[in-house]
């Protein structure tokens, strides 16, 4: 701004007056605003937002803390999350958990110190006291795709419990009986209410066998899965279909029961908790749930507005997901 | 500061010494140090590095432009760099460009008035003056996957060329000689490249045909390479395979071979530019081109840094890409 007053013999005051755009009904002429904008353009002027962010006390930013970027429904939430930001004006600082507290915390802290606007979230199992600490801090902040019950904070699920159970009532309905889940031990209410829907629909038609819930952790889930495929596969009461709980856990399943032999969907029926943009590259049908990531993603950033422009109502959002079918 | 220094009643440049680290070595005695560290912890002190970049000029950013985060092979390139820029302690501010000039150039301006300290992006066709202003900056700069041939600047890319040309020998030496194009019409090297990968492997071999050569237009995608298989399928000599050069054209590519009942690999064989983690739920083998995503994130880090460092010795890298088999 110096150099630009310079230029043009004024006051550093009147550069910065018609800069920030306040110049309208102040002293300084039409002429004189024309002048400093051509000169500034000409000089490649862009403005300090970080001195800005000091004095407005705003950055304009907005943290995304998600479990992993190279996962295809993450990657589609954080796509979805970033352009309606940009119609806010607001850009997005992102960093990835991969489900550790550990780098949930730091992920979290790094964004506090950037002094960030607000932040959208996923959860992570034991990550409760990471969220106290934003809300100490009075920062807009909207839990995605799961939340923690015991705190009151605003948040953006699906309906787990109620898609899971419906999509085991259709296989049901179709006469599969015997049914098994494949889902992550993560104690997180988006996974146990998956789970919880799978065990109550079977549960209801007296068809529950504790033999087919497979759970898996999370850092050794190549083999356990592989394990889980071949136990199915081996019980002595042939298997219907297997419930996937999630999309890297429906991936790795399918590969290991094309390499085991299985035939989908003659000896076994699949669904997946997902939508995958190759699906299509399979020749097989599909059962799938959809979950409405665009809306997700849009929602969780118009909340963080609204709570940012002062509104402090917790909103507690719950969307219904559909059942789908691929080919 | 002032709160902490109030409660010890020291002066606010003496707790401003022990919390930026300059007390070695001072006045300041480590008893005092320990107190003041300690009320810090007690009054859940945070440094607002926004006031901190202002007098060091750093804002620990570095900005990611991208084609489209949702794209599983973007997806993996931000996971990595994100990772890699974690080790530096540096966060990362991404946008998207979906192929527009235009979102190009508002992603890199937004990223300059928020003063990253460097900007990693993949270029789009006509964007050459967004780089250009970028270095005008002296801002430090990486390209990859892509890069302005006429434009001196870091770049990471793999040979296009000539893992294309060699994939095409590879299906030539198996006894394929129909083989066919898949490609978008984008005019940056990564794509031309990989066409003229092909195209020279088969001329030399008295093999090309033009009619099979089938150039996309990424805003009409689905529609022009439904028409393009269809095409293939209707030619009067039987087309042996088709190279997808690219990820989205393979799985939009190969959904049409299903739709028209194109059998793989009986009656066409398929190679795929690009690794996806879904290849396993086909049972179909598939050739494909695996990129160093990893390698090429995490160097594009690298070079940053040396370049913020003071390095200013320009890189061109290429890494070489594998052609691997999936099933």
């Amino acid at each position: 701004m110096q150099d630009i007053a310079d230029k043009l013999g004024l006051s550093k005051g009147t550069v910065s007056l018609v800069l920030s755009g306040k110049a309208k009904g102040s002293r300084v002429s039409e002429e004189t605003c024309r002048k400093v904008k051509q000169m500034a353009a000409e000089m490649n002027y862009q403005p300090n937002e970080i001195a800005r962010s000091l004095s407005t006390g705003k950055s304009m930013s907005i943290g995304v803390v998600i479990t992993d970027i190279s996962n295809e429904f993450f990657g589609n939430l954080t796509f979805h999350i970033q352009e309606q930001a940009k119609k806010y004006g607001y850009t997005v600082i992102t960093s990835n958990t991969n489900e550790s507290p550990e780098e949930f915390y730091d992920a979290v802290t790094t964004l506090l110190n950037k002094q960030v606007d607000g932040i959208i979230l996923v959860p992570v199992d034991e990550g409760q006291e990471v969220l106290l600490k934003i809300m100490k801090r009075n920062l807009p902040v909207v839990q995605v795709d799961r939340y923690y019950p015991d705190i009151k904070a605003n948040y953006i699920i699906i309906d787990n419990y109620k898609v899971s159970r419906d999509v085991i009532e259709v296989l049901i309905r179709k006469g599969l009986q015997r049914i098994a889940v494949v889902c992550y031990d993560i104690n997180l209410n988006a996974l146990t209410d998956r789970r919880q829907g799978y065990i109550d629909a079977l549960d209801r038609h007296g068809l529950l066998d504790p033999a087919l819930i497979k759970n898996i952790n999370y850092e050794n889930q190549e083999e356990e899965i592989k394990r889980a495929i071949i136990d199915l596969k081996n019980n002595p009461d042939k298997v219907d279909a297997i419930f996937f709980c999630s999309r890297r856990v429906f991936i790795t399943g399918v590969k290991y029961m094309h390499r085991e032999g299985i035939k989908i969907p003659e000896e076994m029926e699949v669904v997946c908790f997902d939508e995958i943009d190759s699906f299509s590259i399979t020749n097989m049908p599909i059962t799938y749930i959809k979950q409405p990531i665009r809306k997700m993603g849009e929602k969780a950033v118009d909340i963080l507005m609204e709570q940012m422009s002062g509104i402090d109502e917790i909103k507690e959002c719950v969307f219904e997901a559909e059942i789908e079918y691929s080919i």
